[in-house]
């Protein structure tokens, strides 16, 4: 938030040799949180992602060299740290990037600290940051809703009524998030087909991904004790990938009236890296402009959007690489992260420390650039190509892969990738 | 579910005289629990209602009167209680029973004991009961969903095509799940006025209750693995009144194409004594008859509604008494508590301890006993009489009371009342 902030200087460099190459989502501009096992029978812990490596926050606390107003890194999430407040972020996101700076000799001269304090990513499991107290999800793309609306409704009134007042969003199912790298199984569920009478029970036909982003709450706001769209920014902590997994026939027989609930609840994936408003500060851009101008409380003076390059992949099971689909990016969304939460909690709804908020699909304006298969592909009409096979839907075994990024000058401020590959259907009766 | 289960015997008394009264809700039959602080500045812990006194089980534990296989009862909430599965909740039920029967001495004659381990209900603070980690709430009278559809949509296809086929629910919020007596504050909110073009910020003008039951999943069920209809009611811990506060007028903006959202965000009550499955046994009944028959897995045998009579009133501020709006039997509900959780989880959704899931709103075939303003008034025209006034919604200082109890030979195993009474909204620009 603050130019000024030493922690994003484009210059910085760090004594980790694998944060300074150009395309490292993790330079030391970056240092986002997660929480990881250094082995199978370790303790989950919390670390910050530098580089090919992750610094063991739980280890440096233990041992002095970070300081902190309680323990708050040897845990299972990142909860008590968000709850310990901004100033405890800020503090924390201080030390770190000192200790991990160049120009610091204290771990970078004392090897056998730099070997406890440091553990290779690729030896390492990551496991969920945060634990979730609730998961909403809004619908904050302007092409998507569009495109949603033109497929599922009516295409010449695509955009309903409501979509131009209201970041519309609806609550999601918390239980069911899980991390990057977590195999998901195929839904079965009630399906409509267009030539029966009556819904079938069978494995999901139209299985599709969602590129989103996600941010997390870290300072919570009391039952009616709305968040203004001005201060909705400092309440949050950071932010993830995020991949809302979507049954899309299911979707369609069950969705009115009350939304989707089964064709959703089976799995929403997040990327294991918690981006901090921090290290995004300097990506801020100005937000589409919004006509008709929303009501008062919707309202915010300044860039809310923010510049992430964001990319879907599709790795067939038995191949070695993944096949570019979609290209985007977070700015084109029409309504901010800030007025989400304003609008989230003006009729009195209060939130809790590690409430997860994901953005709704991200689609750009042209055909390559939308976040699901449902746009990308028409509903099934036009099967994308991955390069020697293509696919109308998910298929079993196929490995969905997000990754994003913020281009600095020389640098990137990345969230990692996002995946998880499709297990086949429980057998049904 | 034991038809030979000694602690539901009808002829079963308690040597506490309040509990064998035949209007008592909390008779020696139900033993339901709950979470309360005997004083101000006491810490919370688990409870059982008898009569008009709490058996404090956390004393009981310490002082070894009760046995279980770790300390559940010295905790804010009934979720350790309920992770310890089934045969731990038979074994309390069973030991209470024993300790509170008239025949036994062991408390009965020891006034040291009997003073430390009953605390009279009138000075206690009662607690939400549990944690709620997820809230789903379903939409299964079909009385109630025609009803709603005829006002909200075509009153000539009021039933929607896929109601028929699944028991429709949809996420809510559960950070806002609070308990019996606390205040809600009227919502602010979105509202699309009939002569105006755009909607306009204003307190809610059509502030509504839903007069629900709801159900707290005691032992969950993991990612992909299913609960059928057949044994989903061993998953249950309990049951207890849910109020489903509505504004209706921000709710009929904002609900398509997501559904609900800040309609019902700000507030949903819940009554404090969690009565469980075992005391409600011997009012199973049999479900209304589904046509068409389910698909398989919606399928079960035996009796799986339950007799559970409902009232609702409405006492204006300043009142002494409540007048009665609204009579009906949670027998009417079209889906069963087990289809709704065999539904839920079909697709691979898991659940946690400590969920819960909301009837949807409870309406009966006669006027008298629709579960809603919006039903019992037809959206405002025809306004309620509540003796020396009238009520279209509800009105700022009104106390919404719930209340419910199965009628037995001589006793009535209760729910006691889920009551809140409504603040002004917030002022707004």
């Amino acid at each position: 938030m603050n130019p000024a902030d030493p922690t994003i200087a484009p210059g910085l460099r760090s004594w980790v040799e694998s944060a300074n190459a150009a395309d490292s989502h993790f330079p030391i501009q970056n240092l986002p949180y997660g929480v990881f096992k250094p082995s199978a029978d370790a303790a989950p812990r919390v670390g910050v992602a530098i580089g090919d490596q992750i610094l063991d926050l739980a280890r440096l606390e233990q041992t002095g060299l970070l300081r902190t107003p309680r323990p708050l890194f040897a845990a299972a999430s990142l909860n008590a740290f968000m709850a310990a407040g901004r100033d405890t972020w800020r503090s924390v996101r201080g030390q770190v990037s000192t200790l991990l700076a160049a120009d610091t000799a204290t771990l970078r001269d004392d090897a056998a600290a730099r070997a406890q304090a440091l553990v290779p990513q690729a030896g390492a499991t990551l496991l969920l940051p945060v634990e979730i107290p609730g998961y909403t999800d809004f619908y904050s793309s302007k092409e998507h809703a569009t495109n949603v609306g033109a497929l599922f409704r009516d295409p010449k009134n695509a955009l309903l009524p409501n979509w131009l007042e209201i970041p519309i969003g609806y609550n999601g199912r918390a239980s069911s998030v899980v991390v990057s790298g977590t195999p998901v199984r195929r839904p079965n569920g009630q399906i409509k087909l267009p030539n029966q009478e009556r819904p079938v029970f069978s494995p999901c036909l139209k299985l599709d991904f969602e590129l989103e982003t996600g941010f997390f709450v870290g300072v919570p706001n009391g039952m009616a004790e709305p968040v203004s769209s001005d201060e909705a920014e400092s309440h949050i902590f950071g932010m993830v990938l995020l991949n809302d997994w979507s049954a899309r026939d299911i979707q369609a027989w069950e969705y009115v009236p009350l939304g989707p609930f089964n064709a959703k609840g089976f799995a929403t994936t997040i990327s294991p890296w918690v981006v901090t408003m921090d290290a995004l500060a300097p990506f801020r851009t100005l937000q589409p402009r919004q006509e008709p101008e929303p009501l008062a409380y919707l309202r915010h003076d300044g860039q809310h959007a923010f510049d992430i390059q964001l990319e879907v992949s599709l790795r067939p099971q038995g191949r070695d690489h993944a096949s570019p689909i979609a290209r985007t990016n977070f700015k084109h969304m029409y309504w901010t992260m800030a007025q989400q939460l304003a609008h989230h909690t003006v009729s009195g709804c209060n939130t809790r420390v590690g409430d997860l908020m994901g953005s709704g699909t991200i689609s750009g304006p042209d055909a390559g650039s939308y976040g699901s298969l449902l746009e990308l592909t028409v509903n099934g009409k036009n099967p994308v190509d991955i390069g020697g096979a293509t696919r109308a839907f998910i298929e079993d075994g196929d490995e969905v892969i997000l990754t994003g990024w913020c281009q600095g000058d020389g640098y990137r401020v990345g969230f990692g990738s996002c995946a998880g590959t499709i297990l086949p259907a429980l057998p049904h009766q």
